[in-house]
């Protein structure tokens, strides 16, 4: 009997916890015998440690780092809950192809590979070499109007998101989105599925004055309540939205069973993440936070998923902006461990202790 | 008439203010017409400003740019007040000039130049590539007990540190430092100059522990004390050392009267950053402060600079490392301007206004 393709099960990746006493004592060690006072490193020796942890080794490198762009439209816009019209969302991936976006020139500048994920953009973008055609659908439905997505909507996303990770090479990745209107399907997750008050979580998205944040907080409480049921990870992310963050969770679920490190950019792939960690909380040891935001809801959402971010330079524009700028960070706390000379391998006294 | 060598003059060069209304008009249009939501990165966004108006350009590209980081020991360290013994500044120079210090791996990471400058290490230090010899003499003086330096050492050092920064191309400079017990004699500065008590000023530099600290701040109170009428920058830095801190005061006035951009690094380095403003205020615009370090008296400084420091990552290496690891903030903010689409150029919808 064949099972319909709609009602299909999901299948989510076994993720193992990074914990290992042996080789943390090992790496703590390591660093600590670097040339340099005990801790003088700060963030960056935390950093070290769950990269070693991640990658498990002692000698981690990073290699063939992606950028992974996802783009969708959501049918909340409609509902006039950015300052941007809809089609920025395809003018935007137009740019970032075209090497003129604020990603495109980070990344260029960080020597990181960048791939877009058309995830569900309105529009026909036209197929090309660094563009990744997974389409769910023209766009996702109103979610206060009605679910955002189907159920096998929302399981075609994930599934694509698990096989597009599992495509690309390199062993870490940083998250990246563009869509307008998709802060409001994360403020939506963020109210949802960690109880935060939606005044909390809603904020400018990419400019709104105060009479637009408010009619914004009218349409989201409005979507809240058309979709009382909607209380687990799936149902939440099928009601709310939207297509790029239901593949990235997806694409971090993939990630963190492949062990590679994940680089978790703002707002709104921070919300992917909530999903993804709710799904199968081990993923959060496995992701990198790059940057505390601008965004109103972003504080909240850090707090909510005991992140501790590298930067806060008032970053509010997404697209993985904020992961590409904490990439070398990043990168330097690898470094540090298989790089940097020990006290004794570089002849300097240690303290006299 | 000759005059002595002990009593020429020292010439401070002139430094031009940055500001530039008309500049800054057409750099501030040029960042809102790319393409991103107006003031959406935020700190980067500020910084490409400052960098335009430095540079005198709306497309400013940073070259060559080159790390020094100035080397000195301090006959305070006589008292005990660094938990590691005087041989590891010489050590540590060593180390970076071999390649395994923190500074030469993230360094090495950024492709940035880096230069050791032997201002007045108690050792000597075989020549080589990479290492510029400008050794005032074997150390200061302990501060406790009489001026750290004579004026005529002071003039030369600051004098030294002109010549170095006229010797190296790129139009960035991130500096740095190693010597220790420096954060004794930055504490002094701090104290002296901008008025801080001594107990906001004096921290764990590279890891006292609380009697130490007790300890570190007596001996500094008493060296206050020894030098009641050092109030003037040149007579506090005379008699509170050291020469790397000289030599980079004169080095920042040098570089900012070349229009170079001046990366601050961490206590140390801010501490001659207070000296070189104090003596011309211009200076403080050519500044980047790269980041709030975890040392007790970086924030009162930060606060006396009027600081916006990049990263806070608790770092309290000093060696030009937070300089460093901030650096490719530095960098993206001259490419956002010169490489980023407007919402012209890349045919981007703007919002609806």
């Amino acid at each position: 009997m064949n099972v319909p393709a709609s009602d299909r099960p999901l299948l989510l990746p076994p993720i193992a916890p990074i914990a290992d006493p042996e080789l943390h004592a090992r790496l703590q060690h390591r660093i600590d015998r670097k040339t340099k006072p005990t801790g003088a490193l700060g963030r960056i020796e935390r950093l070290a440690l769950q990269l070693g942890l991640i990658l498990r080794s002692e000698t981690p490198v990073l290699h063939a780092p992606q950028v992974l762009v996802f783009a969708a439209d959501h049918g909340l816009a409609a509902q006039g809950v950015s300052a941007y019209p809809q089609e920025v969302t395809w003018q935007m991936v137009e740019n970032m192809l075209a090497g003129g976006a604020a990603i495109s020139v980070f990344a260029r500048q960080m020597g990181l590979a960048l791939t877009l994920v058309d995830a569900g953009v309105a529009h026909d973008l036209a197929p090309r070499a660094g563009l990744v055609s997974r389409k769910i659908a023209r766009g996702t439905q109103d979610a206060s109007l009605g679910p955002a997505m189907s159920a096998a909507q929302c399981r075609d996303a994930i599934e694509a998101g698990r096989e597009i990770v599992h495509g690309v090479p390199g062993n870490a990745l940083l998250f990246g989105e563009m869509g307008i209107a998709n802060t409001s399907s994360a403020a939506l997750l963020l109210a949802r599925l960690a109880g935060v008050p939606l005044a909390d979580a809603v904020g400018r998205g990419t400019g709104l004055d105060d009479a637009g944040i408010a009619h914004k907080q009218a349409v989201l409480e409005r979507a809240l309540a058309r979709h009382p049921d909607a209380t687990s990870p799936l149902d939440a992310l099928a009601a709310f939205g939207g297509f790029e963050i239901a593949m990235m969770v997806g694409a971090m679920l993939q990630a963190a069973h492949e062990r590679r490190v994940i680089v978790v950019d703002g707002f709104i792939v921070g919300a992917a993440q909530l999903v993804a960690c709710t799904l199968a909380p081990a993923l959060h040891d496995y992701c990198v936070f790059a940057h505390h935001g601008a965004e109103r809801g972003h504080a909240a959402l850090l707090r909510t998923l005991r992140a501790e971010p590298l930067l806060a330079l008032e970053l509010r524009l997404g697209e993985g902006t904020g992961a590409t700028l904490a990439w070398p960070l990043i990168d330097a706390a690898a470094r540090m461990l298989g790089e940097m000379a020990s006290f004794e391998s570089a002849g300097v006294s240690d303290r006299g202790q």
